[in-house]
């Protein structure tokens, strides 16, 4: 249920409201827009009715939020949410640019890497030290020793980082290097490690599942925010279809159809989208032209010797130029890098 | 089998090869790319061996062609084709803009949508005569005084025809009226449509099928081009998977990965691509930043009370501002509108 | 709309209801059930209300059909449709099988097929003379000879035909050879070619699109049913999916499906739909449990030396054991071979 | 690789073969069959060879395994597993039959279904205690009470247990109660959970991701039997196509194509594949048929008030008829029930 006070309610009727609500059963979430208050309060509906709550004081109108997914709608928070990581504000007017490494390999190459990336432009540094692989006997990355090496050298470049959490149980070790925790593609309906993400007050960034519907996916992020965790970014990383010539079918469709429905942001992963390095930069032009919110690239700089997804990795001199061309692409959609 | 004669080969050497290819029961197509010959010759290849070719007086090389599709390869052909068409020049440096209604409805709103449409900078008209539909009992289409019509509103605006041929017995027909023929989605492997399409010397648009893959869309070009019409364009207009927000997936990636592949202009049709009307535009725009030879857009003045497609129609004023988003985009790929 | 009359309606009556139904511009068809008239009348129903034909004399209901098919729905035609060609019952307590080679290759190897899926149990013998491939360059059938030899291998062993007709041109060919006209999975969407075999009074079968839904099938049966010829066997030969596997995905949920929604026989295609030959047996028998009307399947003496399609060929001693498999499975659901 | 020992070879010459290849750095797995050991060595290959290691004193033969599951292969492991869980010998000649609802929701509806089910002939009883849920605001089942629930059931009525876990920490929690420890489709990859479940020694059946081609399937049995847990059975359960009309699209080809690709057993839930309960009987014979060592079925004795999943549950007697049916096909395919 969506509630809108009315203009000029005051603090004390907010809380009445919100008090009320939580008597009845249900979970209660506010946000405002325009100087007023919409409250979403979610579960069992059965103890009031739409007319009741409308008719309390300091009530405008009551009605049914229109989708399954609630605090993550549009209808809920009609603004974009904004997400604060270090120097980047994720779903502002400013294009995010996150690249590093598929995975963090030693010293010298991350901070290779992030200086390359830093200097042209990037504000995130990617870089797996938890893998998930499809066969357990391939690299399943540095682990710790990682992500020490990962947090090192993006503060060394003034980045932040992102990295995957794979397990519940990784969260707090994760929480502690990462800026951003990133929820893989395989994660994605994982609904207790996205439980555990959403107890905590890190950015999280959600990978759409490679046959996940935009809805399905929406409903993932449901499952974190409402645990309290209002930070959260989606990332389209292509879907799976019969298509076999690319790695997956990067689906930017889903870039101005979840502006729509949301007011998260999204980021586009036009490397694991693609899975071929010549055609990563024109699907990352092609995203941001879409609408979105920002990129996350493989860049290494020696891809023939990467551990992992060297095939689908930009040089460092590749990566320069996009940065280049989506600048002007950004002012055509009235955005900026 | 693909032949390169060597530079300075006379036209009697090429013809003699030629002539020696034929009589082992081959077809033989030929292109010129930088003052040298090159010789496709396919069908069975048993009675020839590519080192008896490779020693044939003015032979360079013979090797095989690496894919199913021939003629359509950018192996056989390095450059990129280009097809004119009225004053549009598919493939060339300028981006071909091709806009419309889904269906000729009469005089008046062919003539008004072709005004908007040339105005803003389309140089081909769509207009469907004979519509494909799923339901027999579905508006069809109005046949050949739809022909007639939008003939009329293309000549009054100087503009090009690109309509929709269903049938082999629709040739003939057709091609009396538009300068492209296209061939719908749905028979994409009809493949006696695409044999008597071939045998015409008209420009073709060959739309990629539903759940084709870009090898079969390929072949399907090859079809037609076996027959000796190389005037081939692609159009990529969506594919089907299991998500449902949008009609169709438009297949983005595909773009870069025909460029690579062959040398045939690629148009990108996203009213059908995503089929809600805010969604054309940024998809629009992404095509072109991934690097596609043209648009197809469905334009109508009164989507509203239009016979089919309503919903994924452009308003004028939004073709219009599109367009200009288009001219900026275009620039940042080497292009231009 | 459907129409049903009252008991004991007479001809008079149902005559009248039908001119009335026709004067306001509707297409009408009839089936009788149970000893009572249904008409359904289709096309554009604003010239009439429900309210208003039920009132009309020895009308005692007037409806909407609940789904876009009309002539192809159970609503309409609750019986199943049982259809007639030589010796085979399509529809009816005895499943049908339909065995023989992909493709007519000689007068031998016809002959030899054929005595051997008659002497299994085979009551419609199938071949291919006119074949769709995707590449223009690979072996494209025998043609009307191709024809000529199969009709003379079934008849000299008591076995109907069933061949493929890819154009509207080909449609009086192939009726003068063929008891069965088959729609390849191609041109389950060519519109032109589903009118001009509803045209003909010769069975067909539909096969269903790679990609299409089932609706979407339906809708094709019902192109072919609204010109009138009412003797359609929809085949079920896989769909596309991710998996890459097997051929196709074999969907074998369509059968119980469309024998809820439809009353038209479905025959299972496993040989297309799952592309290798150990796998067609299994996927044979699970075609009849689950409730399929006949299977289709491709038997070769000499798979090895197939022009087309012989790693999905049955050996004649695999088809003799599985036919006999069959016999039992089908007493289970209440038929027999 | 794949090492086969001479017939003969003497346990110390095996433990010699075993010992060289952990100095090399590899994992060793054993199975032996006829007679014969055959010796798994998996990892980084490059500091043996395989021409070296066919040269060891009592080694017949050193091959590459030819698909990148090794322990779930039939190569390494030729005759069919089998998983003896209560009663059950999943695998082995009987088909086994689990069912029961889809959560538990209390005693009294535990006891009734369990009655009903282990009197039609079912060995294990299936209940959800934890459910994976789209929505966090949907029921997310009784959890540890549910389980205690569930086991005492099954107990009174000679049972096996079979219930989901969902994450990490749960896996001593389930391991107490249940038999067979179920991982959800959406965990397919999940592959801490995948590990954690590997370490125990419990059966596990392994539920086919939404979109899982069979070889990623096969390569998660890989990761829980890289652990040293061998019990694993896989479970198809319906993936995601384009078809909307059922839930999901139950791929039967998978049954034939794991049977020959691997040695575990193939359980089918045709309740999850299609999702509408008077589907769910063809699909089940079907599944037989086709080859499946297996069912899991949805039982339910008021469905209409079920928590989840009423509308695909069987009615006690539609199960009833259901193993009858499924006791003559059995026989066809050399099984009984």
């Amino acid at each position: 249920m969506l509630i809108l006070l009315k203009p000029g309610a005051t603090e004390v009727t907010a809380s009445d409201v919100m008090t009320h609500l939580r008597m009845a059963g249900l979970a209660v979430h506010r946000t405002d827009h325009d100087g007023r208050a919409r409250i979403a309060a979610v579960g069992d509906l059965s103890a009031v009715t739409f007319d009741d709550v409308a008719s309390w004081p300091g009530v405008e109108s009551a009605q049914k939020l229109p989708r399954p997914f609630k605090l993550a709608s549009r209808a809920f928070h009609p603004h974009d949410t904004i997400i604060s990581v270090g120097r980047a504000m994720v779903g502002a007017q400013a294009i995010t640019i996150m690249a590093g490494p598929c995975s963090v390999e030693g010293e010298e190459q991350a901070f290779t890497i992030a200086a390359a990336v830093a200097k042209a432009g990037a504000t995130v540094m990617r870089g797996g030290a938890y893998k998930p692989r499809t066969s357990p006997y391939a690299f399943q990355g540095l682990g710790e020793e990682g992500l020490k090496i990962l947090r090192r050298a993006a503060d060394a470049n003034g980045l932040a980082v992102i990295s995957e959490v794979m397990d519940t149980q990784q969260v707090g070790l994760l929480s502690r290097y990462a800026d951003i925790l990133q929820i893989g593609a395989r994660n994605m309906q994982n609904y207790s490690l996205l439980h555990e993400v959403g107890l905590t007050r890190k950015p999280v960034m959600l990978k759409r599942g490679l046959s996940s519907t935009i809805e399905e996916w929406l409903m993932s992020a449901e499952h974190i925010m409402a645990q309290g965790n209002q930070q959260v970014m989606l990332c389209e990383r292509g879907i799976r279809t019969f298509e076999t010539y690319t790695r997956n079918t990067l689906d930017l469709n889903a870039v101005p159809v979840v502006k729509e429905l949301s007011h998260l942001p999204v980021i586009v992963d036009p490397s694991h989208g693609v899975g071929i390095r010549d055609k990563v930069a024109p699907m990352a032009r092609a995203a941001i032209a879409a609408g979105a919110d920002g990129l996350i690239i493989e860049v290494h700089h020696d891809p023939d010797h990467a551990l992992s997804d060297g095939a689908q990795s930009l040089y460092p001199h590749q990566f320069d130029e996009l940065v280049a061309q989506i600048r002007t692409i950004a002012e055509v959609v009235g955005r900026c890098v």
